[in-house]
């Protein structure tokens, strides 16, 4: 049975994103939702990685995921599986969300209330990277078999993160992939970035990205206004 | 030794891009200049595949290759190397290329006379397909560890290239991904669509892909204007 809808979201009409971002960021903190925003490119796998992360979760947070894509709901099928709320957004063809979008987005899910709002957007290193959402913290996916070069060729989408999750770690010995040297890469270009070695697929690290994800959440929500 | 040039391309002026797609196309036609346009996700092997193209059919055609990247000249380096013209085009942010600034890199490249413009364009799989570069034929690679639901999620990608790489098949014991799966669906968004599996790494598949080239290059250089 679907549990979810498919919501056609409307281009935006306001010229001043970054203000709509930071409206949307005051009135969250007001209700006490955290809202994550999850970046990489296409098949460096988001959605496995978020499974992991409403297992590692769905105990301590109220939770709600919502999940981009130019077109398909194959995405929302999944996580619905996993028993959280969940709602798939179709961007019209945009390869990214911006802050009223991700409103549209948190409407169409009914958010308030909820402690974290996940939203998956849409597979990119490119445009996802210049909107800010609204998104109380920035975490992106690099999947080893992209290769350890993808800091010098996507330098914004590195810098506006807070966590480079490195994901499919099962895959090093079949790859040419040098973690030190994507490690150094993003912390030269965002000295505060956390890098978090994953493997989706085994497990391997969850516990540690969970565990951080769940301070900040726990941050958020007693930190005053 | 450094033997490329950096190119920081200006945002085109022009309103109506396929109509400048036409134009750039019936010139490369008059001069008998083929150009390829290469599409993907970042990571999915477009340089690696670009090598082992370069490798085929160097010794057939005068080859040129324009690198497309936001930021770095990683590509152009490792291209440099194989001996063949290169170019390294910046973007300035932009996710795409349009016709104007395809152009702007063929000038750049000096590519009059070539057989044979191979655009490794932005690593992306929304925006390259919404902009006609002007290119003979259009190309995109899906790499195995991307995952078998791509035609699904970007459908626009699949419908408007010739043919679709499927890379690093020597992965396909270590990933759940479906063959017979993703030819049905880009086969049911684009009927004509040639899909060719290779590894560009083992070279497996590359003569197929090359002989494929190779014959297209030769039909619209023997064709009437």
């Amino acid at each position: 049975m679907k549990n979810y809808k498919i919501l056609e979201i409307k281009e935006s009409v306001f010229e001043d994103n970054n203000k709509q971002a930071d409206l949307l960021r005051a009135e969250m903190k007001k209700d006490k939702t955290f809202l994550l925003n999850l970046m990489s490119s296409p098949g460096s796998g988001k959605t496995t990685t978020l499974v992991r992360t409403i297992d590692a979760l769905k105990s301590t947070f109220n939770m709600g995921i919502m999940e981009a894509d130019i077109d398909s709901d194959v995405d929302a099928k999944t996580i619905d599986e996993t028993g959280v709320n969940v709602i798939q957004l179709h961007t019209g063809g945009m390869c990214h969300l911006d802050a009223d979008m991700t409103r549209q987005g948190l409407d169409g899910l009914s958010a308030k209330g909820m402690d974290l709002v996940i939203l998956e957007n849409v597979g990119n290193l490119v445009c996802p990277a210049e909107f800010d959402t609204g998104a109380t913290k920035n975490v992106m996916i690099l999947s080893v078999p992209e290769g350890d070069d993808k800091p010098l060729k996507y330098p914004l989408m590195f810098t506006i993160v807070d966590v480079v999750l490195i994901n499919k770690i099962d895959m090093l010995p079949y790859f040419d992939f040098d973690m030190n040297a994507v490690r150094e890469r993003a912390e030269k270009l965002n000295p505060n970035v956390k890098v978090i070695p994953i493997s989706a697929r085994t497990g391997e690290g969850i516990a540690e990205w969970s565990e951080w994800l769940k301070n900040e959440v726990t941050k958020w929500q007693s930190e005053e206004n």
